[in-house]
């Protein structure tokens, strides 16, 4: 019996470490995408060049993926399970927008590039899954303002509201990594066309950027994966808000 | 009150109508996927051209994403949940294994196409992603039938893996979902490069294949967020796997 338990109580890592080995991850994702832009595709700058492209993987990566999910996991600290929550709303609210104006300024750099070179907007399937993503995210801030900052909004639309937001939470995040990754793929097919550096001959460039999509898209998974995870949620809450519902009820 | 309860039944979505609905997306997205290469991508063959390739969006969606996401559904119709668990457990392995044959065969399609028209293999993030999705996939098939289908795996071993099984199960979907986005993202710009349908001026097959690949998307987030949704998890199961876990220690 002991050995039993001891083999599922195994898996029951805390959240603390491995939200730090989350931390190192995405940093280091941040880390890599400066790297590749400065290293290997000229640096940075806000010419209307390559160089103000090269904002928009480092600010979508910063904003949509990293900043985006510290912002998720908050109500995964289990310090924000008593006490006020106002604190905890500010803070979600705040990363949340952190988040958001990063993303805003790194579709502002693609479209500034793109405008200064006379190639369109809006084609690829690549820029319909990221602006799609920053629209529903931009959804999201508002209505989560609206829901559960706003001291006037009412308990039920609160209970109502929760599990869609909840759910948006995931899958913006999914969908943002999955847009990371078509981006850097695109990407290295636009950069590495030359007979020595072809894409195709895998060079140093591209085994550092297909390296980093790894690694973006195994952050997003973790962040996913720990939101949904029952052990790791707040004890009272469950997918229907049990706690807003209660208080809405006056339970 | 009765409102309050009123508005939160509401989300309260019960599962067969929403697995129909899931279906029809799924269908949807076969078809779509079929349409492209048949009507804008010159239909299929065995001969190593790029009819060849077309088989390979057509058995990944099919496959990895479509049958794929019915396998992992398997244990959220209620009618699972009581009587004897085998016949559900052979069908969620079967549905599983057919569509792992099924993404073999799409991925020999892409390398019977490159090897034939001397491309190199496994150079793009594309197809980092995709073969990392598969073989995961391969040990995930490997892993569940040796935990829960031969008789004699211990039931601690069963504990200790079903959250493994279960994490993978999702994070697996998220990978194939958006290995499908890159992939489409790829292939128009391979093939729509001529003056007067390059891809950059969204001919009709960019915006049909464009929503293609918001629409597997779409289905991804909806069927990760279904296994996620607590409401439509068979009652005495959590993460940890209560039930074995019960079983086990003889409870």
């Amino acid at each position: 019996r002991r050995c039993h338990r001891r083999s599922t109580a195994m898996l029951d890592v805390p959240f603390p470490p491995f939200c730090a080995f989350l931390a190192a991850l995405g940093l280091l994702c941040v880390a890599m995408t400066g790297t590749w832009c400065q290293h290997w595709r000229g640096g940075f700058s806000l010419d209307g060049s390559s160089r103000t492209f090269n904002w928009h993987p480092v600010l979508m990566v910063t904003g949509l993926v990293v900043l985006y999910g510290a912002a998720a996991l908050v109500y995964r600290i289990p310090t924000t399970w008593s006490g006020p929550k106002l604190p905890w709303k500010v803070l979600h609210a705040g990363l949340a927008l952190g988040a958001f104006v990063l993303s805003v300024l790194g579709l502002a750099a693609v479209f500034r590039f793109h405008n200064s070179q006379g190639t369109p907007n809006m084609y690829s399937l690549h820029s319909w899954m990221g602006l799609g993503t920053v629209l529903l995210f931009s959804c999201q801030w508002a209505a989560g303002f609206g829901a559960f900052l706003l001291p006037w909004a009412p308990a039920w639309l609160r209970a109502l509201y929760k599990p869609i937001h909840v759910f948006f939470g995931s899958a913006i995040l999914m969908l943002s990594v999955a847009s990371c990754a078509s981006g850097i793929n695109e990407k290295l097919f636009f950069s590495l066309k030359n007979g020595t550096t072809a894409y195709k001959l895998l060079p140093a460039e591209a085994v550092f950027a297909n390296t980093l999509g790894l690694l973006i898209l195994i952050f997003g998974v973790l962040v996913v994966g720990a939101l949904a995870r029952p052990s790791w949620k707040r004890p009272d809450s469950d997918s229907l808000g049990s706690r807003q519902v209660r208080d809405a009820l006056g339970g």
